[in-house]
């Protein structure tokens, strides 16, 4: 159905069809929650063996040390080792950190922020640019958004597409402006459209100069395993090219087993340049005398190598694959005949969600027209800094954490209100 | 023996027979650590059947959530009233955290530092106040002093005697100057020295005037069910003296259970002012998703509640009062018959450490003879601002770790290290 060229009586037919469909579900009372990344029931039963205090064995680390007790501030070393093979670096690396890798991204932007990213009296303390700017690729994560927000960054928002971020306006935006301090990223299965950036973007995000000598990119590795096709997808690693381009200090990689065994009782890992390591460690050990160490030693021993971690999380692309499906199904049957700017969806081989994009200046209202309807979608907007999108257009759908009847249902209701929102619009031409 | 009363003479004779003994102790070949507050290996059995996972049953908390997933940034509320119930405050005033409550003081000053206090504008950012200075009780916990030293303050030594720091200096250091931001304090059984602040110390601290309308009180609640005797000693809550005086929000009070179960896999706790616990979960909430529930689900079902810790703790007391009496012993011994110049100690009746101090000038030497020795102990100056013991008498006893018979070994070989310095020190003279 191409509605945009439908004359304003087939659009009024159309419309009392869909507005009939619409009425029909509201009738059914429903209670849906589409809103959060989480993983399911069925995928946290995965992971409950590790618990089992015979996991921790004699509680002693590959050195001797009894993990129970204080010590390590960069983490287990076989913890470091592990985190550094799922992110592509070494143990020397790597920062083996608590149950949060958001919690080492807001940490690390805080010391940037009251100490510099250095010793190096050149590197003076953020806080000391008054304008100090962070480039956000939109759509993207609002949490990312939010830690710079509050700490007095001005966002700059970059598009995204199938291969990254518009490196083009990025090189363009860090070349002149010293108070450019960094730039988010997803780089892998991104939040929220899933995409891969090429090997190319990852090259020139590594050698472009920047006026910043502190200019640091946080690589958010945060789905690097979360696969739903055969293995993860291949991709450059960040910290490689910048060495390469001899920029060593400008990658910055976060990652955590947060969807791999438990959101909020995984452990997480920063990694970097080793005098960043350094550095930041420095200041880690006035934070806390160490990580919890159990947690570690549970994951390693649970999870082994990335090749255990690879296998395990095959186990999770079978519960949640036929989610994305589903999504993607329902799309094709209620948009495959339409024109683009209807609706059009990404199509994730990995990640936790799937975005989609409206015509412009509709978002908010077809959400609200949902939630009258009893499903809720992340809010329009959150995708983007200060949570305004101002093409009113993106909505970022999170599949896994309903069955897949709830997320049909769900989709073919969002599908309804985009239809009627549409129409309505046509008609008031 | 009174050496200060000794002729020259009879000083050399005691030097040789000191220096026999200390002959006798280095041909041993020794290696003991008396540095570190750790727990002994004992002390961890206690609570390795919480780290099965029938602890957990079935992950859920009493609202019903899965711990096992995202969620809860103040902490899962029956672990904010079990915490809230060790702090001697509601579950509304607590926000329960990760595994490292020096981690939450380190924040807390982080966001202070980047923040200020509170949303009033005239709590502006403690890093605009370039002569920012806190108070240090002296002797004290040196990762306490090294948090506001790493972050820029001005460490201002106070004395602490029996009844707690001295208050009548603390009360003219605050009275007229504004960039006086803090103190830190350890309440009971103090690091390193056991003491207990008095109730009349803690009312004083409540009232006091401050010319910082943003002064607190970091109130660091570490041992507080510690305790060597019949039960944890008595004490008045700062936050409700705080209440009282008018001052809500002067006091933030720190916890964990880090020597109750774990060192590095426990849970830890911040207390406050419900305004003040919004304000910290309005900056919270954008460093993580929230804090590890599956190990506060852990803490609560194993632990239960006050009286339940409290039944615990005497398992504690059980295995460490002996070492604590071993040091006493040896020091009654060597020191029952000698001028308290030569060598004085606290007798704690809780906490970790024992203080004590030797005549002025002293300290660095002798712990470098203990060395020679063999015998390593928590360095000269640990307990003082910038690692500087001004009078260099200080010296903090760790008993917890070691056997009973290497602790005995360890304070009579520094026994007889203090000797020797100081019959050199009297010859010398």
């Amino acid at each position: 159905m191409d509605y945009y060229k439908l004359s304003r009586k087939e659009l009024k037919a159309e419309l009392a069809k869909e507005q009939l469909r619409y009425d029909k579900y509201k009738e059914m009372g429903l209670k849906l929650d589409m809103t959060r990344g989480k993983p399911c029931a069925e995928q946290l039963e995965l992971s409950v063996p590790m618990l089992d205090v015979a996991t921790l064995g004699d509680f002693k680390a590959e050195n001797g040390m009894d993990c129970r007790n204080y010590g390590l501030v960069a983490g287990l070393p076989e913890a470091r080792e592990f985190m550094g093979s799922l992110l592509g670096v070494k143990g020397e690396n790597v920062i083996c950190g608590g149950n949060s890798s958001l919690n080492m991204m807001y940490d690390t932007v805080c010391t940037f922020m009251l100490h510099g990213v250095s010793e190096k009296p050149e590197d003076t303390p953020w806080f000391e640019c008054k304008d100090r700017k962070f480039i956000c690729p939109v759509p993207g994560y609002d949490r990312h958004f939010a830690i710079t927000e509050q700490l007095g960054f001005k966002l700059i928002p970059v598009d995204i597409d199938e291969n990254g971020p518009d490196v083009d306006a990025i090189e363009k935006i860090v070349a002149d402006d010293p108070s450019v301090k960094g730039m988010w990223s997803v780089p892998k299965y991104s939040n929220p459209t899933g995409y891969v950036y090429s090997d190319e973007s990852i090259k020139r995000l590594a050698h472009m100069k920047c006026a910043a000598g502190d200019f640091r990119i946080f690589w958010d590795d945060a789905y690097t395993v979360h696969f739903l096709k055969d293995e993860p997808a291949a991709q450059l690693n960040l910290y490689e090219e910048c060495v390469k381009a001899g920029n060593p200090d400008r990658a910055i990689i976060f990652g955590s087993t947060s969807k791999i065994t438990f959101p909020g009782a995984g452990i997480s890992a920063l990694a970097a340049s080793v005098s960043t390591v350094e550095f930041l460690l420095s200041r880690i050990s006035k934070q806390t005398i160490g990580p919890d160490k159990l947690n570690q030693l549970r994951h390693v021993r649970f999870l082994k190598d990335k090749a255990g971690v690879v296998e395990h999380m095959k186990k999770h692309a079978a519960i949640i694959k036929p989610k994305f499906s589903a999504v993607n199904e329902v799309f094709e049957r209620e948009f495959g005949d339409c024109d683009d700017r209807v609706l059009s969806w990404t199509r994730p081989e990995g990640g936790y969600f799937i975005s989609c994009r409206t015509a412009e200046g509709m978002a908010v209202k077809v959400l609200s027209l949902c939630k009258e309807c009893g499903v809720a979608f992340t809010p329009a907007g959150s995708t983007h800094p200060y949570k305004i999108d101002p093409t009113d257009s993106y909505v970022r759908i999170a599949p896994t954490l309903p069955t897949v009847d709830q997320i049909k249902l769900a989709v073919e209701i969002f599908s309804v209100c985009v239809k009627i929102v549409l129409i309505n619009k046509l008609i008031a031409k």
